[in-house]
């Protein structure tokens, strides 16, 4: 592909029988621009019409930025100390197709209410609706490139996890620990994060989004659940494992060996033709008939790319039929409220007869500390 | 304060005359709720009406976390393989009183277009607005603890730009140099990043939201542009300062000092009582009447604490008078393209008489490598 990739754009306005579709900075942008901006207070919008030019509304200091993409539409520039209300004026009036239009797409899961709201004001007449899954398609199957810088951020953070866990010690918190994981992933080339790393130790690791305490000491018989991921030229690692502090109790070694269990249900039935929901329910049914039914909370995954939460869903109820070259993770967890949580979580790429796990973290149960 | 505190968000809806108001994690959840959650695909949205009891809409997976804040009014949870139409649907049922509402408010600049859509949809006949600022008010003087914990994020930041600085040779990248300081970061305490650190030497230093190159090799003679800021306990520091590498030529020390007089006039002449636009004309007059008067690209500052970029604005046009108790960063800038861009930016807290400055990095030309 060359960028801009417009093309791929009036591919999805076709097919899904779009008028347009605006989108922002973000992942989408980095596809099909080349590049990625600051998505911030300051309104960068991409316009393209089914038909005619495609129109760029950008911030005066992005400019000298923005014309190195190679973007060949109109562009209407605005100044902080003018405010954006003309720019966005002058862009709908260079489309006065759309006005009336009855389908203009929107990144909606990306753009905010304010630039939504900022369309709707100079296309009054015309009704918006989601098209974020309809552009978000353009990046479900991912290129040989793609599958490299995937790999490459895994590898930094499979390396920084390793660093992390053999400086790990019973009495250190969990914003400690964090701390190094990230230190660490900068260390070994991480250019970003993926999301904001969970560190999440005993009681805490029972809250599948925990946040960090500064407070709690890390005591023998905890466990220690990490999600976290690095990125690389734009793509995210997004990687779960448990531990345990010193030791474990036969109670949470069959804890965990469940979710094990479930993850490695989830790689081995997972190829092309299968369906996200077959995969899922696969897991989820390892759950389920399990001593620790109770415990589940959430569906087996998400599409991973340019997005650290992308199509395809891995949930009953997606029928969408898996494809060679999508990526998605494996991410099964069972959580007792106020005691433990356990989630073992894989990236793995669809191929013709299975899947090929670009993550290779050991997931045998570990003691650590 | 007590968390979570909806009384905060009633004074907003009662100065304001707004029906209601909806908003997501953020910056002002962290603040109104006390704690803060990830905003990702799942929906998280609580409405707070002018009258009758908050409603919130919840992910399953984040109830365990969601009920420790000790939120009083009605929860509607939704789980990843039912979709959350139903949730909306119902927390509109238990809001009657805002259908038909003229003066929804929304958090628009955080909200994303998706969650206004699913309100757009469960409340058809209501008109919303942005309610961006008005809810951010809330957050415009900091409290003594807010104090605090900026100037411990500054602290961190500061300590880890000078560890990186005494590590940055001739011959390295922009994208190695950010690499030793994002781990600089974390190693020193830092619980997150403001946002996407910029390293820009040379030509890529004249675009003010540069990416950093993973190509290009640092040469004698280079500016380098690093603006940046760790984060902690979800306060954001935000530093910029530009270096030299080896050597600085006579016309490019003349452009340093000019940006440098910029910066010291607007600590000068910021004091509670003078608006906004005053300190924004001030600082854009001392690069107006210089002879790089051409290279201007952007305001002075913004506000800063638990949003990046947040109110006030500082900005000709702005006419909003600074307040004690105000943290807004100066950041005068001149970018010469394809040649070199300065910024020097510091952070400040409004006072009676005049600011304390929060950064304390010094702003004397230096030659590095």
């Amino acid at each position: 592909m060359t960028s801009p990739d417009i093309t791929s754009v009036q591919a999805v306005l076709n097919s899904s029988k779009l008028d347009a579709i605006a989108f922002v900075p973000g992942a989408n942008f980095r596809r099909i621009m080349g590049t990625d901006f600051h998505l911030m207070e300051r309104p960068l919008v991409i316009i393209v019409p089914a038909a005619g030019e495609a129109v760029a509304i950008v911030p005066n200091l992005e400019m000298e930025g923005f014309v190195t993409t190679g973007f060949a539409g109109k562009i209407f520039d605005w100044r902080d100390e003018d405010g954006y209300s003309d720019a966005f004026r002058d862009a709908a009036q260079a489309l006065p197709q759309l006005n009336g239009s009855n389908r203009f797409g929107l990144e909606a899961q990306r753009m905010r209410a304010f630039e939504h709201m900022a369309l709707a004001t100079v296309f009054p007449d015309t009704r918006f609706v989601d098209a974020h899954s309809d552009l978000s398609s353009i990046r479900l199957h991912k290129t040989d490139r793609d599958i490299a810088l995937l790999k490459e951020a895994i590898r930094i953070s499979e390396t920084a996890l390793e660093a992390t866990l053999e400086n790990v010690k019973p009495g250190q918190t969990e914003l400690e620990i964090k701390g190094m994981l990230m230190s660490n992933l900068f260390a070994n080339g991480a250019e970003g994060l993926a999301f904001d790393p969970i560190v999440a130790a005993a009681g805490n690791s029972a809250q599948p989004h925990a946040e960090s305490r500064p407070g709690y000491k890390l005591q023998r018989g905890d466990a220690l659940l990490i999600d976290f991921g690095g990125s690389f030229q734009g793509f995210h690692a997004d990687i779960t494992r448990t531990f345990f502090m010193g030791e474990v109790s036969d109670y949470n070694r069959r804890f965990y060996e469940t979710v094990l269990a479930a993850n490695e249900k989830g790689r081995s039935v997972s190829k092309a033709g299968v369906s996200a929901h077959a995969v899922d329910d696969a897991v989820q049914i390892v759950l389920e008939q399990s001593e620790f039914s109770g415990y589940r909370v959430h569906k087996t995954g998400h599409g991973l790319g340019l997005d650290v939460h992308e199509a395809p869903q891995i949930m009953r109820g997606n029928h969408q039929e898996l494809e060679a070259g999508m990526v998605f993770t494996i991410e099964p967890g069972l959580y007792r409220s106020g005691e433990a949580g356990v989630r073992i979580e894989d990236d793995v790429l669809v191929t013709a007869n299975g899947i090929e796990c670009l993550t290779s973290f050991p997931r045998d149960l570990r003691i650590i500390g």
